[in-house]
């Protein structure tokens, strides 16, 4: 807390010095307390110069998603609201389920520098290595019966999306159900996991793994050619405070869409974003291919597929994958 | 294995005595190795008397779950396949969500002597008193959407009943949603939780708490007035073991029937034995109430009641409760 204005204070007077005397005036605090302080912020990485008579200079601010950085100015009700922050992980999904298990409240991130078991829908993997994209999970508790939970991952990608946006310049794409794409490359993958008794949600969590400051070199072999990064697309690195910050922020005013008003809202802006529909598509299942013309998507995010001889093909997601023809 | 081949002859040549030198000879074990584990089953509460010359002959059998107890003659295919036995747990559906997580199959069963934070449903307590009542969780992983797996919870009801007019000889009602009466009062709670992604199931936990050998005074006060036990109905002890076997081999059958037939056959055996029809009910929530006729209940086991005006109110379980009026 302490620490948390002593920081915000720095900030203010970025790359000048703050007097320490200054500092314990402010914050209420003693020399030896902002001394203690000083020293754990720089562990955490911030670089803060001391020089005597004149006092402490923020030079520069880590690379790091921490809470302090996160709540600065976050603005939202609850989305956030707690956040538990982790350098590595091996999923934060599985650390959300935990943490929501042991009663964290609706709202509450998980966010990770690192996964190193990631992973994505139908227990594919997650690429997620330190420090270059957002690896997080949001706990939520509506109340909603299990199969009225499905839009939530529908309103994530518009969240995600529209954040991107704002914070990038760029807008991806939606691929059904629920992958970003940017040039035809991945560059955000969802996956929302639920705990319910039948007839009430006890908690969902939701995944969001985008990739922000990964460079080619970064990537594994078999990546290449599937996804992307913000860096990649924008030729520099983006701010990953700034974009998970404004993640926070559509996501919560998406989520109160959707609770107030229903599903019609933000199915209209995901069909808006959305990359599969009004094209030809194959779709994939285990033992079988259909090829047809992606129609549309139903209210229960149901993907509706025009076959060659007319008729409409409901295909529900998890069960199958899609490509472009 | 070696031990629970030992119980078998024991207890086919019950009350007798079977010498040491036969029990090496049929089982292929050592004498060393036949004292052994005649110790370990005494341990368990295996009453075995050792003459000289004579050999061992078992007397008693300890009113215990035990798993080879409940594999001899099982003959389910998978339900029961494998049995996770506990002394003491906090609840079975617990211990039965972290097994299934760490990947334990489906059909598997979690037993427990007793609970100490025994659950019902929306967070109600289930009072599980050691070595009176089959408190119990089978873990399943049917190839469903968390929409379609309501079902089991009802077919749960049906396969309870079903085993106790087996082996007890009375018939539960079933109140709708899901607990068993006798005589107005309740002798069985169903608890079932899933783990999901949006569009597939992880796994089902589907609690059974039964209420078998519990006598009045073992009964809290808060209770006496609301819950019986099979003892307390029929004025005699009922085997515990005998009941969960049946049970096991009844839930095998009405889950099958459900995976090959759907659910309509099912339901209509739950309505047969439904005592929440065809009266008047009053449906309580935490804010309204409600007075009608109990008409019926539809494909997705939302109870249909007809309003004093005539017209038909749909109610969700999870959201309401309901007495006969």
């Amino acid at each position: 807390m302490k620490k948390a204005q002593i920081l915000l204070l720095l900030k203010k007077e970025r790359n000048q010095f703050v007097s320490g005397e200054d500092i314990c005036k402010q914050i209420g605090v003693s020399r030896t307390a902002v001394w203690k302080h000083i020293r754990s912020l720089r562990e955490e990485g911030y670089h803060i110069e001391a020089v005597t008579h004149r006092g402490y200079n923020l030079t520069d601010v880590p690379d790091r998603l921490y809470p302090d950085e996160i709540a600065e100015s976050l603005n939202t009700e609850f989305i956030g609201g707690r956040v538990y922050y982790y350098h590595s992980l091996e999923s934060t999904n599985r650390e959300a389920r935990v943490l929501a298990s042991g009663g964290a409240p609706g709202g509450s991130l998980v966010v990770a520098e690192e996964q190193v078991q990631g992973r994505g829908r139908m227990s594919r993997g997650w690429f997620s290595p330190k420090g270059l994209g957002i690896w997080c999970s949001l706990i939520l508790r509506p109340e909603v019966q299990p199969g009225e939970a499905p839009p939530v991952t529908m309103l994530t990608a518009v969240a995600v999306a529209s954040a991107v946006e704002k914070v990038a310049g760029v807008a991806p794409g939606i691929k059904w159900p629920n992958d970003l794409l940017v040039g035809g490359k991945k560059i955000c993958g969802i996956l929302t996991e639920m705990s319910a008794e039948m007839e009430m949600v006890n908690f969902l969590v939701v995944g969001v793994g985008i990739n922000v400051n990964t460079s080619l070199e970064d990537f594994p072999e078999e990546l290449k050619e599937i996804a992307t990064s913000l860096y990649l697309v924008e030729g520099e690195p983006v701010s990953r405070l700034k974009l998970l910050k404004q993640f926070l922020r559509d996501f919560e005013f998406y989520y109160r869409r959707w609770i107030n008003d229903g599903f019609g809202p933000i199915l209209e802006e995901w069909k808006k974003r959305c990359v599969s529909l009004g094209c030809p598509v194959r779709v994939s299942s285990p033992r079988e291919v259909w090829d047809g013309w992606a129609e549309d998507v139903d209210s229960d995010g149901a993907l509706l597929v025009r076959m060659p001889g007319g008729s409409i093909k409901r295909f529900v997601a998890g069960e199958v994958s899609l490509r472009n023809n």
